[in-house]
């Protein structure tokens, strides 16, 4: 039997990642040094990765450490001019479009009816609301929740708040890692749609992929199928 | 009758401004410009309150709108070893110690033993759950919200997913505007303590101010007098 039904936002419901790697791409350019952007790319994968515990996930802390790496790769010879060219692609990612995809509208509109719906994401606490408020998705979505990590405890004390045991209760979203293990240990059911954009970060290890079950779809408009499957069984 | 007690985190239960204050001074002096420390803080003010809408509010915020006026201020020539210094005094921020105001323990102990507790802030996710984790003060509180902007809508819905009327709802904090006048707007008990530092934004209005009733405090350790008296009225 299930009760609630919880979504991942970024590259799950819209677009993401894409629009960071295309920053990335810009920010490579924008350098003007004598590196790949493969190169360049891996060291601000670097610097964003040692600044998580510190700065969190989100665009704002994605903008400190591109001008963290960019004076770190320049040598300290990084124009005023490029940062400034760093701020503003920042505060074009934070106002873009939210561009939902195929399936989404129909499919959230459609299991509303029956169960109780969650969006569940990490990242910036107002840029996550205002891409949330700009989907059009809230009339459907009982409960929002904005966390700073995904883990198997932030599951179960959002589970255990209202009153929904794990195994009433699936998880959508594209990363493994933070979408459909930490759901699976604790004995929900975790479906994965893996987007064409992923964050390396994202990737499981090995270890953290080898163990649990959960189910894979394409894109999201399986998912109904996926659910009366499950009923039936 | 009082049911739940909320408060607000910074320059509430711990310092906060001071530390924005302090890192402002050394801001206005790594600029080596020929402003006054006025001058540059009034610009800095004027960044920090055009970039609310899109980049909320906290430390991270306050990092990309410092590094904007540094910019703006130097006419593009803001080295960028100045930068880094900027990121260097944002990373400090982040990882400072939480240093409690007297009598605040033992009040939220105390208070902890008859009423369900909340704490209410605004600002970085992640950076808000830090300073909560390391206050010491879990134990004793109940609920914990971390929101993007405190208004009566965001006061009625915290409320609402509880089940508490606004009537049996204490909120006590140091931001008239935030945290006293909206709660007082919904049939809520607003309690302020000013602070020796609160930032300019969170001054409210002449208008805003004007109208509603509420109480006001020296220090938190007053609040257990307070209560007594209202149960007694």
């Amino acid at each position: 039997m299930i009760k609630m039904i919880a979504f991942d936002a970024d590259d799950t419901l819209w677009t993401n990642e894409e629009h960071y790697l295309n920053v990335q791409k810009r920010f490579a350019d924008l350098l003007e040094i004598d590196l790949s952007f493969k190169e360049i790319d891996q060291a601000l994968l670097e610097t964003e990765i040692r600044n998580v515990p510190i700065y969190g996930y989100g665009v704002k802390s994605f903008a400190l450490s591109m001008v963290e790496t960019a004076i770190q790769l320049t040598g300290g010879q990084v124009s005023a001019a490029t940062i400034n060219n760093i701020l503003a692609e920042i505060k074009a990612m934070l106002t873009d479009d939210v561009e939902l995809y195929p399936h989404v509208e129909s499919v959230i509109r459609s299991l509303a009816q029956d169960y109780r719906l969650a969006i569940i994401t990490k990242g910036d606490l107002l840029h996550q609301q205002s891409k949330i408020d700009r989907s059009g998705l809230t009339p459907y979505v009982d409960q929002v929740e904005i966390v700073s990590e995904k883990t198997t405890e932030s599951y179960r004390r959002f589970l255990d708040n209202l009153g929904v045991v794990p195994q009433h209760f699936i998880m959508v979203g594209n990363s493994l890692r933070s979408d459909v293990l930490p759901v699976a240990a604790i004995g929900g059911v975790g479906v994965h749609i893996p987007s064409a954009f992923t964050w390396a970060h994202e990737e499981p290890t090995q270890q953290q992929g080898s163990h649990s079950a959960y189910h894979q779809l394409e894109h999201i408009g399986q998912l109904p199928g996926l659910i009366a499957s499950l009923k039936a069984a």
